[in-house]
């Protein structure tokens, strides 16, 4: 993905992460023999080799800060970065954004067809819940039971697809900031939170740390979305991967529309700040979800 | 759904089953004074008031002869009813069987939007997983964690979406007996097999015991997907509450194609008889399951 990034930390976290993430999905996903080879085929071209696994960076990065095997987090994080794929795959379709290109390469449903689309999406759905009741994620099923529990509810109608549906009437609505800021905390934010959440779980982090790392989940996602709308804005195709100036054309209210470019970008670098100082009472440990807090509202894709 | 059977303790159970199943969700899906309103409408129209129950029943009966509590079957019933629910809602969808009718009443593409129903159907998958990782389930997280994992290998690549893709090659393949029995296990049997060791899950069912009720499970399943293939190929629309001929239309290899009608219904009733066979070390308390296996070959809906 050759992220260039000041924070040489961050992006060693990054690109570590990403071999890490594509080597667990190619040995999770073998090609079968059979007729469902073009559906495995599919889920690999979504899930492997794309996207800038934040969502799992912060759940790996949490969960080892508290001291829970690496493995056993990439397994989590896995599970994670399935469901925030399937969620692209569903979101590209004709029926709903109607998108061509993702990660600089055809959407899936360009590449396959709609059905196998809407069908590798499901099956990253359900492939994501079976990843976290495997004892390679935690020999303790209370932990694999509350994974489940805060994966499930943070992509759901009270999640991420509640988000989608408030985005699928932003055109018709007349939103007001409070309006977008609850579409994103659900849209994007939930998912970012859950990440969080559950590198939290893995570690075992007492309640007192937890509900710091919390703050510092709903401030990062608000800056990555506030940051995103600006990047709609005003980014380049090219690096971004994928179409820009949707929101605009579809008279969409987002942040940048709301507040304009200047004050958005001031808010997205404001909350960035803030994330940073949810984590005071951490050390050293935390340098890459601090680098990802400043990433995140700099970031050109 | 005025199910007329010669079996009054399946009608019953099934009636039953179905108020509890629907009361459930009413509770489970208020509608929210937000945008996101259209969403929780589309999941309940999907899941409330529509549907036999059968996997419900089958869960529910096997969890309850072993002493589980019905008011946590009910839970887990409702888990995977809601799988097979957005299983259908997505299988409807004009890139996949393009059906305009399910239940006796427009899909939901069709009584709300196309967006919608995908949508609708990835939030019912969510909830299911979400409904399995509540204590009212089991206050054993262990029997949750097992209860997620059953349910998400079965719905995955490896079992109903699985035997989704399948099926969607199944009218450009020369599919033989074997093919379309492989077929079918993946996109209904998986399912109900599911079901039913959920049940056994829930109910603690011992080894022995629940390799017999898998053998019960895997016959009707089979003979469920039969008894559908000659229902599309003779069957009442109007009764159906659904199109039909569908398969026949579309020149695909089925068991009503391979074996001839006759020939078909022989080996259905001939599965049916043999999954009654394996419930032999139950008594009474598996009339209900009995009377399933009838019901499932001779249904006309």
């Amino acid at each position: 993905m050759g992220l260039v990034l000041a924070d040489d930390l961050l992006g060693r976290g990054l690109q570590r992460i990403q071999r890490e993430v594509d080597a667990a999905f190619d040995a999770i996903l073998p090609v079968p023999d059979d007729a469902r080879a073009p559906l495995i085929e599919a889920m690999r071209y979504a899930i492997i080799g794309g996207g800038k696994r934040v969502r799992p960076l912060l759940l790996v990065t949490v969960a080892e800060m508290y001291g829970a095997s690496r493995q056993s987090a990439i397994r989590a994080a896995c599970a994670i970065e399935a469901i925030h794929a399937y969620s692209l795959i569903h979101d590209d379709l004709p029926c709903m954004d109607d998108d061509d290109k993702r990660h600089g390469k055809p959407t899936l449903h360009k590449a396959f067809d709609e059905a196998i689309a809407v069908l590798a999406g499901d099956s990253l759905h359900a492939l994501a819940f079976e990843l976290l009741t495997s004892r390679e994620v935690s020999p303790d099923p209370f932990i694999r039971s509350e994974l489940v529990a805060t994966l499930a509810i943070a992509s759901g109608h009270n999640g991420m697809a509640g988000g989608q549906m408030m985005d699928m009437v932003a055109d018709q609505v007349d939103f007001d900031l409070h309006s977008v800021t609850r579409l994103q905390q659900l849209k994007t934010g939930a998912l970012l939170a859950a990440a969080v959440e559950m590198g939290a779980i893995l570690g075992k982090v007492p309640e007192e740390a937890r509900g710091h790392l919390r703050n510092y989940a709903r401030d990062i996602g608000l800056a990555f979305q506030i940051a995103d709308d600006l990047l709609d804005c005003e980014g380049d195709e090219e690096k971004a991967g994928k179409a820009l100036r949707k929101d605009e054309d579809q008279g969409k209210a987002t942040f940048v529309s709301l507040m304009g470019p200047e004050k958005a970008r001031e808010q997205a670098r404001a909350l960035s700040e803030q994330a940073i100082g949810h984590l005071v009472m951490h050390g050293k440990e935390a340098d890459i979800l601090r680098g990802l807090a400043k990433f995140i509202v700099e970031r050109d894709m």
